[in-house]
């Protein structure tokens, strides 16, 4: 059994989950390549050093230049700033090494270009970290839509609504409040953005509507100014025909993970929400309509990955399993030395239609991509 | 206690609907005028006579003119198709009787600006059926946000989704696929529309999508061309700021009444699905953190209406006693001599807004209302 | 056509039901036989006289036996105390009235039988009100169960449980609290006993467990005692083979309507919770595991008496339905001649399982009934 | 930070979710003492080594002897059969090592009763795996009850029904129809009779009705016969005077995991099913009545232990996290050097209800615990 060097770059909220990810990844899923908790990075020696100790990494920097450039380190996972993004991918990938980057993958589509096309360069193995696709709810709404139980897709409601904004009273963090990639169409609309694709295929035509609720905000000295969105939504037409509605919010009170999805096709439909993420929803529109009825599907030992979490029946997959997913399919990947979906080219399809959704507001038109 | 000599135009779905709750209406709510089924009207003397014997009116007619002219009617209930409304309506008006119309008000936004007109100048009470806002589930909803207690609204997401022509392989009824006022734009949305304006209060602005998800479907002798849309949806931007989303379908796969809203505020925010029409469910900002959640409320007896039909807690209303509610609203109405809300006046806001839809959809921008 | 008169003793909240009941029957479902509301009894002839006018029937009076002996009344609906249960009805019987008893049917098993006895003498048709087993829902549970499609039923677990009297700090009205009749094992556990039998066949033996959780109560004048029980609950062994449990609680707080099963078999289950009356949860062993689950079925056209109410998909019915379903049946029957389920039969049977109950709870044995 | 070495016994179902929780506990929790993953014993030494090289473990022995003897284990897990249990911990207390004993502590109340008493003796630090009680959602509802938020309890309903027998033509594994200790009433209500002890205080007393559902099964060679029981239940009366109701069950068709409670005080009432893990009901009956009901608290940041698994609110947890909250307690009782609920005690308290539930079964009759 090989063993792989792992750093990570940030250690926080993202880098504790991809830190505990690595951790278990091998035990939970008998990994051919075993990950080795090499170093992390972090803005300052002093907060590195805290999360080498509380994570349990060997060794700590304050220079993220330092992790990319170390010969012990075969694998890069980002999981810092998105401004940061860029810079880190392509001297990642210069050095050869693998990149797995967090959703969005670039502060800008131009930035998410520039990081494909290093990370093509460069021939290594590229992941975006689009981890709520990974649940086996998800996978297996996936595989049903590719296997044509729902027939022809007619509509996708896809929404991504948490509350972490929605008092107007209470001072918020300064960084959520400013730089577009911290608004909620770029930050948070990337989720169902990935779903919407991932789910329905390829966008042709939007026109979105975004919206700061609170303009200030109060402040330590006063009110602040708020230069981002609150909530964002873009009306779409796939390539298939289909129509869609893409929500995403941060003042969408009482919503925790409102991760959720509506999809009709001329066969069937699923229903999903992330709250309650061990469930998917199922119509069969050939049951006979006395007993017909969304079907409450528990996700279990039948659907691909829950076994290795659960191992019976209903025991049910939690957030930080679908991190372990993710460690799962880049070590695979790697082994097999061949990207995964979903790569750097869908961070940036991803990119692609939330810069189409900033012009259609802009413009208040209609926007083919 | 008085009488009131009713007649019904219409003996299908809504006319049934009417009938049985004017039968009923008195002994639930102890009204003031008790209804006599006095006449029914139906597109010939044999299928009238036929609802007559069974919904137990006292006389039937072929022809609504009949109904209208005839002095024992005080008033009537139109429940014939869109494109009568303005002829029953005008003769009834010029007549003196009391009108309560099903929704869509009228076929055209000019025939439910007309229809106002003759009924105000007539002096008559006039109601449009919008059944689904007197459930006593959105009733609460309403006094709750005009009470406050979501604070100011945000967002509000309603749709109201059907299954009834999903599949593509079944024939439909002919008249369904036909003519702009039997779409989903205008006559499913007029509900969640209606929804809006009273939850949401006015919309300054929108976008609309409309479409035919299936441009043929199976006739009797082939394929036959669909002329009217299958689902519809629009955002929109509220006077107040708050901005919204509104999505009608009948091709939604195994929803059966998916009059639906999210509704957020904040300081609160409800959620509502017609499907489990007794609960609503109420997030409150300001509860504690650890035992705060969505509450599911059950509409019982704090909730006004609910007690005549249920006199117990959790006992729980249905489809039809909306429409006794709506009865009664009517009869009373007409004892005090003055219109109640839903008037002819919102029905022609309802039509004002998709007026501005099909307008919104054609020129592919952005439509002030 | 031809009429029917009624008499309703009783117009209380079940005397109400059934007068709305009778007023609406004849539009919802096209009966042979149409109701008149002839006269109504209460107990004075002031009460009587109110519940006339607020109900629409023809005459009033404050005696019974008045009304049993009237020759235009032919059918008569008790909705009266269960103490007097067995005199109405042993004079209704011989004056040759058909009757329609609310459940319990009657205050004591002894009580029952003589009922049953006196109603098969006069040949006339009798049910009992065991209103909640008529929702379209919990009649299609019954028609699955008959088909075979959970196979062998294995355990059933039935509750009924309120909170009316959960808060031991209000004071509650003196009648609940006093009289066996009128605690829950003989009033609220009817219900599920009725379901217990209807649904999973003969019951062979039990033991119960009976308690009054508050003995005293507040009251006007200082605490009062309180005679009768708050909780009840059995295990039983059905004649199948199958195990169960029934409960029933005034006490349960939050639990407004807690008429709900949870009924496993061989091959599938059904679920089911009052509180939302149109959604029965059904499970087939039998569908590929990777698309198993709960399916919510909504009750609809597919299922009879629904129709009537709704006439489209997930309209849904409410508690006034249920007893219009059964005012339907006993109209029906009447025409028929013959007697439908739940006869009096059935309430004998259910009063026999409540007898064994209390026995068991004295003796802390098993019973055999 | 000191580090512990950890011995696994048994690499199943149960040791694979140590090894994984052992993995990952410290990244989680940031806990003083580390685990090491030393040694995993299985019955085998191929088996063993397959285990170790699996989960990640140092090394391997196909003997428990030489797992317990080992210096360098400080702590063990025991995960192998309940009959081994008692051998396994008297002599891993002998050598003075910490143990965490997988649920039910023991194949008999006398043994697990010695296993407590090897313990004292011993001065280690022991716990008993009852993981399912260290939810976020279900700590919670322990607090809220200790707390007073619902008051005095009259009511608890626990269930923990499963399906994995429920099919009578599936070949069942041998083991598990064989053995009172591996039957419902000892094995499954070993969890639901737990959660009564610990969310409803001591029971007084029982009276159980334990049933094979089907006496043979298929086996490979044609009808095999079952020994132990499929569906067990009692009901109990608490020292508090609160009643109750225990249900286990593995032919619960369609209940994947069903550890499922509703507990009912004078002032609120919690629901919960381990179905949806991040859900926990609440109703408080001091809410104005318009606005009441149960409140669906999502676990999240207010609640401890939630944060270290998914930062945010509505992330979620899973089966693994209760499992790694379970090792964080273990080590930190160990860091402290003194036992945490629950403890060697606690599941001598389970042991010794199920112990009454089989005499009450055989006795036919209430027993005094």
């Amino acid at each position: 059994m090989d063993s792989l060097g792992i750093g990570i770059i940030g250690g926080g909220y993202m880098g504790k989950a991809h830190a505990v990810a690595m951790a278990a990844v091998g035990a939970v899923f008998n990994t051919r390549l075993r990950p080795r908790l090499e170093m992390v990075a972090a803005s300052s020696d002093a907060s590195a050093e805290r999360y080498r100790a509380a994570f349990g990494f060997a060794r700590a920097t304050g220079d993220w230049r330092t992790l990319v450039a170390d010969p012990a380190i075969d694998a890069v996972i980002i999981a810092a700033p998105q401004a940061t993004h860029r810079a880190i991918a392509e001297a990642a990938a210069a050095a050869g090494k693998h990149i797995l980057c967090e959703k969005p993958l670039a502060g800008t589509l131009a930035d998410a270009e520039a990081m494909g096309a290093a990370a093509h360069a460069a021939g290594i193995v590229h992941m975006t970290g689009f981890n709520y696709s990974r649940t086996p709810a998800t996978q297996q709404a996936r595989r049903m839509i590719a296997d044509g139980r729902l027939g022809d897709l007619t509509y996708l409601r896809i929404e991504h609504t948490e509350d972490f904004l929605a008092d107007p009273d209470a001072p918020p963090d300064n960084w959520r409040i400013n730089g577009r990639q911290n608004g909620t169409m770029y930050d948070l609309a990337a989720h169902p953005i990935n779903a919407a694709l991932a789910l329905g295929g390829p966008i042709d035509a939007l026109i979105a509507d975004i919206a700061t609720v609170h303009p200030t905000r109060p402040g330590p000295d006063g009110p602040v100014t708020v230069s981002n969105d609150d909530q964002a939504q873009f009306m779409c037409r796939f390539a298939s025909g289909a129509r869609g509605h893409v929500l995403a919010s941060r003042t969408a009170t009482g919503r925790k993970m409102g991760y959720a999805y509506d999809i009709y096709g001329t066969k069937g439909a699923v229903r999903f929400d992330q709250e309650d993420q061990n469930a998917l929803w199922y119509y069969d529109m050939t049951d006979p309509p006395e007993i017909c009825g969304f079907r409450k599907i528990l996700t279990g030992p039948a659907h691909p990955d829950y076994l290795q979490f659960c191992q019976g029946p209903g025991h049910g997959t939690g957030y930080q399993d679908q991190i372990i997913i993710e460690a799962r399919d880049f070590l695979e990947a790697i082994a097999d030395g061949a990207a995964r979906w979903p790569s750097f080219d869908d961070g940036i399809a991803v990119a692609r239609i939330t810069d189409a959704a900033f012009q259609s507001h802009e413009s208040g038109a209609w926007v083919s991509v």
